[in-house]
């Protein structure tokens, strides 16, 4: 945990000091102030770190990827103002969201803002003539991801209040919602490092992978933790009636009648009714079975890695597979 | 007028064709039917045909362009989708606004969508390998124009109940908000088409001019044309409070008692006193001075072009710069 978390703190300083050089220009004020206030209040950089790591992990120097890396970062961002508006989320980082200090029209505006400086600072890399070909291919990586959140949030959006979501239709969600832009990172990191073709589409499955991972434990910690590791009341989840990989197993599986219950209860938003949720997830091993698959695809995820020759930023992108397995939060 | 609406047909088939490719891969299908709809309702494809004809005016083949040109439609489609969900503007090209269609998440994630295609298309291009340099020069132009219309529609935000607003911050306003994405597809189509960084800056001039010219003739005819021709009752903007170059001019003339009573007909939403509005602005001549200007920057945009070689392309340039002053909405 402590190692990944210096891993993480390690080019936080570069990427910030990029992220701020490319915001400091913005103008008006409401609009530079609503741009920036998301990236103050911090968050773990998983995807930036992801992307320099990636770079030297195929033997790339760190700085041919900074920029790319703020990007990443950038867009995650861009992509939480406009979600939050989306779902009427009121908090985000332990602050008051970009739409509630702004309003919304502003929120919109500064998500689009930063969506824009993301590619102006993919774009202002500074290397050698030769890089234009790198550019061209990370831009083409970064777009596909973007085009893939929006994707994500819009079936995760159709799915709202259907019960007959197949596994796979939910996995591509999860995939275009959360691993995109995960492997988008670790494949254009590799690619501004100048990898193979093969370190760049193992370092691509990856990251979906983790990706995947990351978004399934949540899910599972959700039923699985306590209050106190995760912040936030245990079966929050399934209170608010959110499709989960357990929930859309559990359904399939079910028996009419526990799948009728099951149904209730998340239509219900009553979290009396919690444990009851959790003994059908039980009954018919959906739990065990989510959790199987977040370890199955760490363990795929850090074989993959096998491509690339022994160095620092390959034991790190190790440790950051394990990782997301082992946080709490 | 018929020259112009020619010319600008001549593309659209190859552009309508482009962007229906880019767009008829996005799932779900709501994401899809919602990015796709205002395109579909129509529009005069000014910034695509501007792209075109600056790349064939510096010698470039017209397939060097059409990605570029659909990219800057895209882009022109996704601002007026959000700037819709901001303004609260319920039509749209005589049909309703997509957020009125489809709800404002779907909305802004309509436009999300149109803004990551739009970079996806121009990274699309599929020429030689030289043009890998090209292809970053112009995606850096086109984001640049994207962090401008952002920053435009912030300041028109910031603009609104604020009577203090100098003339060069309502001109910085409205190239950011208009003129900078009809600069940029100039500009754009003469980097794609192999211009030299001459030809490059005075394609961008022009289409700065052009814009700024567009701009200030729509808000010119709001007061000095007939319903039938602009669509609208003449006044409107008077009677929505909005700032235009009349509006600023007179402010800055007018004695304190001719600017109070303007200010409080622009607060007040009154059709009846429209007339009396337009008094104000032909007693301190900025009905005039808005004219003067249009038709300064349309000389002035056309000069520029003298810079080019004599080709079909270039007729073209100059007949569009007229047709901004000749339009009647």
């Amino acid at each position: 945990m402590n190692d990944v978390i210096q891993i993480l703190k390690k080019y936080s300083e570069s990427i910030d000091n990029e992220i701020n050089e490319s915001l400091s220009t913005i103008s008006p004020q409401a609009l530079r102030d609503s741009s920036i206030h998301l990236i103050s209040a911090g968050g773990k950089k998983l995807r930036p770190s992801l992307v320099v790591l990636s770079c030297e992990a195929v033997g790339g120097k760190p700085d041919y990827s900074f920029k790319t890396a703020s990007a990443m970062e950038l867009i995650h961002t861009f992509s939480l103002i406009h979600d939050d508006i989306m779902d009427k989320d009121d908090m985000r980082r332990g602050e008051p969201s970009v739409h509630v200090l702004w309003g919304e029209p502003m929120a919109i505006l500064a998500g689009d803002t930063l969506f824009s400086k993301a590619f102006e600072t993919v774009l202002r890399t500074e290397i050698e003539e030769s890089f234009h070909k790198r550019i061209n291919e990370t831009l083409a990586v970064v777009v596909d991801s973007c085009i893939k959140i929006c994707e994500g949030q819009a079936c995760d959006m159709s799915f709202e209040g259907n019960f007959d979501v197949k596994e796979s239709e939910y996995m591509n969600m999860i995939y275009k919602k959360t691993g995109a832009l995960i492997a988008a990172s670790t494949k254009a990191g590799a690619i501004m490092g100048g990898g193979t073709s093969e370190q760049v589409d193992a370092l691509f499955e990856y990251g979906k992978l983790i990706g995947l991972a990351f978004q399934i434990q949540d899910d599972y910690l959700d039923v699985v933790s306590d209050e106190e590791s995760i912040g936030k009341p245990v079966g929050s989840d399934i209170v608010e009636g959110k499709m989960t990989l357990m929930v859309v197993k559990a359904l399939a599986e079910a028996s009419e009648d526990d799948k009728d219950t099951l149904i209730t209860i998340l239509k219900e938003n009553n979290p009396q009714r919690v444990d009851e949720a959790i003994a059908i997830f039980n009954k018919y091993g959906s739990i065990q079975y989510a959790h199987d698959i977040a370890l199955s695809n760490v363990k795929k995820a850090k074989e993959l890695l096998n491509i690339l020759d022994d160095s620092e930023a390959k034991n790190a992108l190790i440790l950051i597979a394990d990782f997301v397995l082992q946080r709490q939060h």
